[in-house]
């Protein structure tokens, strides 16, 4: 089975001018270390933020206050915005975002470790998903960033069909 | 051996309130992603910016225009604006930054497959390294991030001891 940022690379290398873009918590730079594996891929992705501290997000990827006050850092309205957020400050067609509790550290009783949020924005729509992972730090952060390029290989690949005319 | 993140996790602990940051051009997040793999890392790692584009490397990074023209990206003078720049986009005491050729495309005859540029801006001063590494684009990135860790650790390492009173 081909991992999912080869795929991406194949569609995106044969659709020229979709761009992506990622922002990263949890995951900590690992989406966009995968996506940039591929050789090619910087004719398609134009750049990631790894947002660890709050400030950052709502800074740079203008998440709103109030979400990180109402629904905390580890949410899929925060995943959401930062997907939103990382579009706009990349100018980029769709950006993958993740969030989570990767451990051992930063846990609640209703946040536990495994506990990711990944959101995929397009100019359509934006799309959240949340996972509970088991594991340690490292094992959660790997399945957080399998499943954050597979949700955006999903969201292109159903782009990618929708635009296609039937013959 | 232990790793440097490790090595900077225990320096960065003890020692708190010094924050760090990280542009990543070749090395594509693997520094931030290093780095964010030790428990405790949000303590004092605050964001990093993967600058893949060269228009990101300008308007996040402020990397001048004209450093891109005369120099390139794959240049010392652009691994010291793009590290001067991820201090000020984070507001972080030290930063970390890569620029290079991990191919196998985007390689000239001056500047081969290998030639990594490697920044660590501090507020008292920013140093630059050149390296030259064989292998291929996976060996090249992984080396330079590698560097990129041991640059910082010995850059905070020296700060440090350079701010410990002789007893």
């Amino acid at each position: 089975l081909e991992p999912p940022e080869v795929i991406l690379n194949r569609l995106l290398t044969a659709d020229e001018g979709i761009s992506l873009a990622a922002a990263e918590s949890c995951t900590g730079g690992n989406v966009a270390a995968r996506i940039t594996s591929v050789p090619g891929s910087s004719g398609y992705f134009v750049g990631g933020l790894v947002a660890y501290d709050n400030e950052v997000k709502s800074r740079l990827l203008q998440v709103p206050e109030a979400v990180l006050r109402q629904f905390g850092a580890v949410s899929a309205e925060c995943a959401r915005a930062m997907a939103e957020g990382a579009r706009t400050l990349f100018n980029a067609d769709f950006a993958v975002s993740t969030t989570g509790v990767a451990g051992p550290g930063g846990a609640t009783r209703r946040k536990p470790v495994g506990l990711v949020y990944i959101g995929v924005a397009s100019s359509a729509s934006t799309e959240t998903f949340e996972h509970h992972f088991d594991g340690d730090r490292q094992e959660v952060v790997a399945q957080a960033t399998e499943e954050a390029l597979q949700a955006l290989r999903r969201v292109i690949g159903a782009h990618l069909e929708k635009s296609i005319p039937t013959r």
